[in-house]
């Protein structure tokens, strides 16, 4: 039978898996060999509106990949809420899916392989794990720093998924009790101080109140994107620098309480934010002031590696792991 | 061999484990039945200083105690930081121990028993998990606010102890950055606000700069203790009324965010401060503005069972388990 998944595929993959990453906009699926990440083939689809439609389009990238009939297993991540037992409470970045929908068993019974869903964030987290930046690290937390805050927890080597499905949303840790206004209706949060939807809207407000306008003109019509950011800061401008102090602040609090909760000796950073800014911006979450906990020198936070497709693969390794 | 036993310690309990509480002032040995937490026989002596002298008091107490023959193992609940191993490398409260000690290779070297050893905190989360207000519930922090505030967590019904041990330490998580000193030399730490310490500490310094002396003259020449915390609030004094909204808000901050970073649906609350003040306290709690993370409605928080020597019942339970 493996001889056979390998001619069937025409990889050399043994018992591949296929790996989805269902994004707000687009659709992504690849066969993926969970021991090493290494993924092949690639078909993507835009993602439609509703949940419906949505499950079609996964059904579809899935058959249409070459090889991914010599796959029994397929792993889904996904934007959101997912419940244990793989229902799916709701993807605010989905148009229309705001109440619960059994993903697993729905796929699993269309496709007629085994399916194991994940949040996308926890996705990333397994991916470093397992072949990036924390290989080999058998305690850490990711953050990834984009539009908003999210994050990804691994101890003695699990994920930690918590009862509910929800754990490692360290977005929405308070940092500063009564401050920032959240997306999610909370104040102080972290992904408030952080996330390019929290710089934005406060770099908006600033302005208008009379502060530098050039993030805010960089953006143009648009939001405020990593690239603005960074272009900002190399121009020395003062409120993108007192932003960016601001979000590394809230960051420092934030993770310096996490490690010293959990006792980690790392955290793995990334996303949009990161990615552009890069070590400068971990050095100066590490020089703050606010660091939370018993200090920087108990943790070491490093740059996750920019694994390509990694919801991919981290869905493909997360669904390869429930089998054994 | 366990009918045995049986018949060698009277009283009943099959593969009973030695609980040995290694306290700032006194050791505390018991007969424990780790499936049920039953505690029979008692022997108690004065801490001595310095690690030699207390590796002798423990081999003396628990050879001592009627029935330790009949038990393999022995469990130490040791107020310290407690390496992977059973190294302990400091305990504040123990005059004369402030470098590391091999505590299980030497204990189990002159008993001729197997010995686990465990920080004393991690202890009482453990009996509270086991045959107290955690039974039952396989994702849970115990908070215990006394002199200090310390903190166990179990997760996937295990202890998280942590890769250097260390795990837990919600006291030293920073709640208010730049805040009131803690004991640690950090600044900001829930137990600078809720520890009865950090609460003596500041009591002083606002009747210095004119608030009510209440709290402070019931004191008398010693330190302020739960009592007179209780006594306070029913004079409706308004220094300690203050402080224990300030305690409150720094606890429901701090438990908050690691009920939403965790997906905790349970939190326990203990210790001799919440002993005293009861469930009107943990009211406060959560009833605070600055509650942490997604809001209270996510998490309940609960009075933790006032265990008879949890200490020792926690230490032998999980000792029992480490030899399974």
């Amino acid at each position: 039978v493996a001889s056979g998944r390998e001619a069937g595929n025409g990889v050399g993959i043994q018992d591949p898996v296929v790996g989805v990453d269902l994004g707000g906009t687009k659709i992504l699926a690849r066969l993926v060999d969970p021991q090493t990440g290494r993924a092949v083939g690639r078909i993507k689809a835009n993602t439609p509106s509703g949940p419906a439609a949505v499950l079609e389009a996964i059904v579809d990238v899935v058959n249409e990949l070459e090889g991914s009939d010599g796959a029994s297993t397929v792993g889904v991540g996904v934007p959101g809420l997912v419940r244990p037992g793989g229902v799916v409470d709701r993807c605010p970045n989905i148009a229309g899916w705001d109440s619960p929908v059994s993903v697993k068993a729905e796929l699993s019974s269309r496709l007629g392989k085994s399916v194991v869903v994940s949040n996308d964030v926890n996705c990333g987290a397994v991916a470093e794990h397992r072949v990036g930046a924390a290989k080999g690290i058998a305690n850490f937390l990711a953050v990834f720093v984009g539009t908003g805050v999210g994050g990804g927890l691994v101890l003695n080597n699990e994920l930690v998924e918590g009862g509910r499905g929800m754990a490692g949303e360290i977005g929405h840790v308070t940092v500063s009790p009564g401050g920032r206004l959240c997306n999610c209706g909370g104040k102080g949060h972290l992904e408030a101080y952080a996330g390019r939807a929290g710089i934005d809207a406060e770099a908006r407000r600033r302005v208008e109140a009379g502060a530098s306008p050039l993030l805010v003109e960089l953006a143009g019509d648009g939001k405020i994107k990593s690239r603005h950011i960074e272009r900002g800061l190399k121009d020395r401008d003062s409120l993108t620098s007192e932003l960016l102090a601001e979000a590394a602040d809230a960051l420092a609090q934030g993770l310096g309480n996490v490690a010293c909760l959990l006792d980690l000796e790392h955290i793995v950073i990334g996303g949009g934010v990161v990615d552009k800014l890069g070590q400068g911006f971990v050095d100066q979450i590490n020089d703050s002031d606010s660091f939370g906990g018993v200090g920087s020198e108990m943790v070491k936070i490093i740059l996750a590696h920019r694994i390509d497709d990694a919801g991919v693969v981290g869905a493909a390794i997360l669904a390869a792991d429930d089998g054994h």
